[in-house]
Parts: C-alpha cells; sequence; structure tokens
C-alpha cells in the first residue's frame, strides 16, 4: 500500500493513495497520522491493507491525489539517521581532497544523527539566508521507516523491521561541512531540513525491484529541467537497508517511526567515477560529486552550487514508467 | 511550576508536580502528554498554571509523588542537541592527548546532533551487551526544552524560546568515541540513549538562579554513593543557553518540544582542571574529566568507567536543599 500524510496540524492527516497516485482517501477512522500507525502497526497495518485493497478495486469514495497537498509522511520524526553506503560515493570525495580512505569503511557503515524535528514538505521550497558560501547541494537517497527494533539486531533480522520506503532529499551546505567535520562533532548546520517524498510504500509494493534489502531502480534527479542523475539505487551499494539498521541500534533500540537513509546514490563506472548523463553515463544524485569528478579531471569544479530559484525534482519510476513515490519538487529561496 | 510524565503509552501521562516533589495531579484534562502541551504552550501553559496555584493552596485531590514511576519528561523527542559549553572540560579533554584547541572553540558552540527516539527513564537501568572497551561513562548535564523557535533566531530572543528546564544524564561510551569521530560523522553509536531527570520546571521556579539563561546552582553527581562531582552550572559555562539555542536554529527551524543541552558540567579551579571533592574541590560530572587529570598529573589514569552494578545518582538542590528535578537514578546492567 502506498500512505501520505497531508497537511493539516503539525503531523498532516493520514490518507491511502491508489498505486496510480491519481486517488486518495482518508483513513483517520483507521490511525490519524502515520506517526500513529506506527506506534501500533501491527494492529493497524492489516487494517490499512483492508482498505488499501478496497481503494485498488475502485469501491471507496476517493477524492484527487494533489502531491502539492502533502507534507513528508513523517513531517516530523523521532530519529532520522542517514547511512552513506555507496562506499564508492565517499572514496571519490577523500579522492577529490587527496585524502586516503581507510579500508574500514567498506565493513563498518558511516552513519550520521541528522534532525528530525522540522522536515520540509516535498514541494515546499528550500529557503536560505544565503546561497554565497553555504554551498547548497541536494542529495538523492532512499530512506526506510522502521518499527520498533531492539537494541543488538542481526542485519539479517534488521530487514523484518522495515516497514515503510521512500525517497528523500537530504539537503546540505556544502560550504559549512569542511568547517564542522573538523570540529570533531559531526553534522549540525551544513544538514539543514529534508525532504521526503509524497507518498511511502510497504515493500511488497516495489515487487522484484525490492529485493535483499536494497532498491534496484534507477533514482532520477532532474536539476533545472534537466537529468542530472540516474543512477541504479540497488547497485554499489555496499550496505543494505539491514546493515544500516543493525549498525544504527548497535547501543541503543530504534523506535518505531525511526527513519533511515542511504546516503547519496551513487554508481560506479568500469570501477571509475562514472559519467555525466549528457555524455552518457548514469550522471549523479549531488552537485558534489560531479564537483569532484571535475576536479580530479580539470583541477577544478565547474558546476556552481544551487543559488536563488534553482529547481530540483527527485523520483522513482517502476518498469512501466509508473512514479512510485511521487515528485519531490523544490525550488531554492534565498531571503537575504 | 513543575511537571513530570508518569508511565503510561508511548510518551506518558502528563501531571503537574508540587515544589516539594510529594504530591501529584494529572492534567489529562488539559493535555494528555508533554509534547502535546508544547505543541499548543501558548494556550495550554496559562492553564497548567492556573492548576499549579491550586496545587501548592492544596485545594486538589492529589496522589502521592513517586520519582520511580516517571518517564524522561519526553520519554522520546523530535531533537537532542547537546552543546559543549563548558569549553574548558574540551580543553582538557584535548591537552590530556596533547591536542591543541582551536581558539574558535571559544567562540563558536561545539554541539552533536543526539538520538532522542528512547530516551531512558530516570531511575532505569542502564543496559549495555558489554562493559569492556566501552568505556560506560555518565555525564552530568542541564538542558532545556524550547517551544517553535525561527531559523536564524539571534542568541538574545532565543532565551524566551526556553520552556522547561531539567537534568540530564547524557550516557557516553568513551571506548567507542575515538573510532567513531575518527570516521568523521560525529557521535552515533558511542551516545547510547539519555536519561533526564522525573521533573522539568519553567524559568520562574527557579528565582534568581534562572539568570541570563544560565543556572546558578551546583549539580550534584554521586557514583556509587559518594559525591563525585558538584561545580556550579553557572561558573565557567562559556556560552549561554541563547547562544545554544541560536546555534542549532543558524541553518533550520526548531520545533517545539526541542531539548538543548549544555554539555558536561565542569568548573575550573584557580585556572586550572579542579580537584576531586575528597581533596577539597567540586570534583566533575563525568569520570573522563578526572581520568584526564589523572593521566595529565600521573601519565595514566585510575578511576575506571563504570561496570556493571555501578550506580550514578544525579540532583540539583535549591538553597534550602531541597531536590528541584528529582534524581536520576541509575544502575549500569551488562547483560553480556
Amino acid at each position: 500500500m502506498k500512505l501520505a500524510s497531508i497537511k493539516g496540524g503539525r503531523d498532516g492527516q493520514l490518507y491511502l493513495v491508489n498505486k496510480q497516485l491519481s486517488e486518495t482517501v482518508s483513513v483517520a477512522d483507521i490511525a490519524p497520522t502515520l506517526q500513529a500507525a506506527l506506534d501500533d502497526w501491527a494492529t493497524v497495518a492489516p487494517q490499512l491493507k483492508e482498505r488499501a485493497d478496497a481503494l485498488e478495486r475502485g469501491e471507496l469514495d476517493t477524492k484527487k491525489f494533489e502531491q502539492s497537498t502533502c507534507e513528508s509522511p513523517l513531517p516530523r520524526a523521532f530519529q532520522w539517521a542517514d547511512g552513506s553506503a555507496y562506499v564508492n560515493h565517499v572514496e571519490l570525495v577523500r579522492k577529490a581532497r587527496n585524502a586516503e580512505m581507510p579500508e574500514s569503511f567498506w565493513t563498518d557503515p558511516l552513519m550520521y544523527q541528522g534532525g528530525s524535528d522540522s522536515f520540509l514538505a516535498p514541494h515546499a521550497p528550500i529557503v536560505m539566508p544565503q546561497s554565497d558560501g553555504f554551498g547548497i547541494d541536494f542529495e538523492a537517497e532512499v530512506a526506510v521507516i522502521t518499527g520498533d527494533v531492539p537494541m543488538g539486531v542481526s542485519a539479517e533480522d534488521a530487514l523484518d523491521h522495515i516497514k515503510l520506503i521512500m525517497i528523500v532529499n537530504d539537503v546540505s551546505l556544502r560550504g559549512l561541512i569542511p568547517g564542522e567535520l573538523a570540529k570533531g562533532f559531526g553534522f549540525f548546520q551544513s544538514k539543514p531540513s529534508s525532504a521526503f517524498s509524497p507518498v511511502c510504500v510497504t515493500p511488497d509494493e516495489l515487487g522484484a525491484a525490492w529485493k535483499e534489502g536494497k532498491l534496484h531502480l534507477p533514482l532520477l534527479s532532474h536539476l533545472n529541467g534537466e537529468t542530472f542523475g540516474k543512477p541504479e539505487a540497488g547497485v554499489d551499494m555496499t550496505f543494505n537497508f539491514g546493515q544500516l539498521i543493525a549498525h544504527a541500534a548497535r547501543t541503543r533500540p530504534l523506535t518505531a517511526g525511526t527513519i533511515i537513509g542511504s546516503g547519496t546514490v551513487s554508481n560506479k563506472l568500469d570501477g571509475g567515477p562514472g559519467k555525466p548523463v549528457k555524455e552518457g553515463g548514469v550522471g549523479y544524485s549531488c552537485i558534489a560529486e560531479i564537483r569532484m569528478i571535475e576536479t580530479i579531471q580539470q583541477g577544478a569544479p565547474v558546476t556552481p552550487f544551487m543559488a536563488n530559484g534553482d529547481h530540483i525534482k527527485i523520483e522513482m519510476l517502476d518498469e512501466s514508467g509508473q512514479s512510485i513515490f511521487g515528485e519531490i519538487n523544490q525550488t531554492v529561496a534565498i531571503t537575504g
């Protein structure tokens, strides 16, 4: 089934959406919000499933589904932990600044604790006080929402705790990252509010594309109307979502509604750094990555970061061309 | 007024507690949970205040307040951001490993994004799979809960957004910190679930002790029944809570119910590193700090980290000796 949180209140109002993303129906009588549904998933999920089946059969009194009326599926969450599972992306970043990557990065996942209290709506602007020096970037990623996960869960068992899947724009301020990471406490100001897709879906909606804790479809990023990236999210993902969840849960339990991100999706090309879409490659899921390639190949970055009015659209299509999660559709708005 | 979340459901049930922490009364008719109260604070706070006044006048049908029945005031929160405002503590940590501290640390707050989905109850055990190599430590700190804070708030205006104050044990796994920080993404596994005091209070409850965004009273830590630390939380706090909130809100708004921590409370002594309580000093608010002193003075740490059965009690008394927030009262329980 497919779920959305339509605007209304701090946590939105829970709706079911049909597979074509054309019709929607309230499920307020089952659970008022997605967090409420996740808090009691074992009881609520079968009721939602029954309603979703009726929706697909055309038996319900629906209204037209408008993606622009959506909040992120969890407008605020109790946890957002973002991995960096495409390790070749990390290796590239390091290469661009002539730094070695520790071997352990191939076996021990990188993960940061993100702010989860104020996510953006999928069609909301990215409001920033300035662009100069901030290095505003998008990061296209896949994310999962878990149920309650016990401390010490194994990577294999962790897969059973994945309740919902969505995509995310993990907005990043590249200009603030080096200074923050040098302080040693990780990201904070350099990771402003993220936006998630209008719709999240249960794993069964993905059919064969959801396999071994990875989502095997291209993730499409369009920057100012041009295709910027279309890497396959199941390829070159060093750690699957089970491993990422197990990493997060090593020393504490995770509460239902925890969101775990994949990190920027990135594909190698013949062992190398890939190519832009216009040169026949699959491109990139963030601007920083193409700037790294430019730095390695030309000595300096060429592609600018995002400025006022720049637009990013992120989506994923199934094999028939149907949008699975709807579009993340955001424009940068500088207030300063 | 003083508020507590008594166990029941994922978010506890909101109660008012009298100043002596002896009597309590449900306020479920005003707001079922503390998060619900914070979501609508401007409306709810005056109603709670009226009830609190009636409680103090002995006009209500109360029940006995038992700290052991409490969850942390927010059993799960949408944000937990912990500063490191006692910069001399940071300087000491660095000194112990012969590292320079950047000058900017005196003007630009250190802050990390903490996990906020699974806080421990104030009297819950600290359950860990192992103690060997983990370096289990407590960290006694002051914390505030904010209302909604706009992006870009000034440090001065930020003070008006502080709704509630409490104390916290920011449990830390010292053995995991160097490895995690070396990876560059900040703390994750090295910061398991924190526990907060049974009671949080509005700033007016603190009278003259709450001044210029700092809490001017000793924070008491008792390790296995002996006083381990009693530093004054208003002394040597380089950044006040207004500055910490402004730092957190530079590139994103903060949602009501955001918790901001002070970092480990630490006092210098004549410009030096302080002294243990048994040598006439004010001691320390974590074991790591005394181990640093031991390393500097004797070449190696002597005081061990916490092991199975070790007990930590953290509290703060007002000038009359009355406990303000109740006790954080935790025992380490190793399951492995």
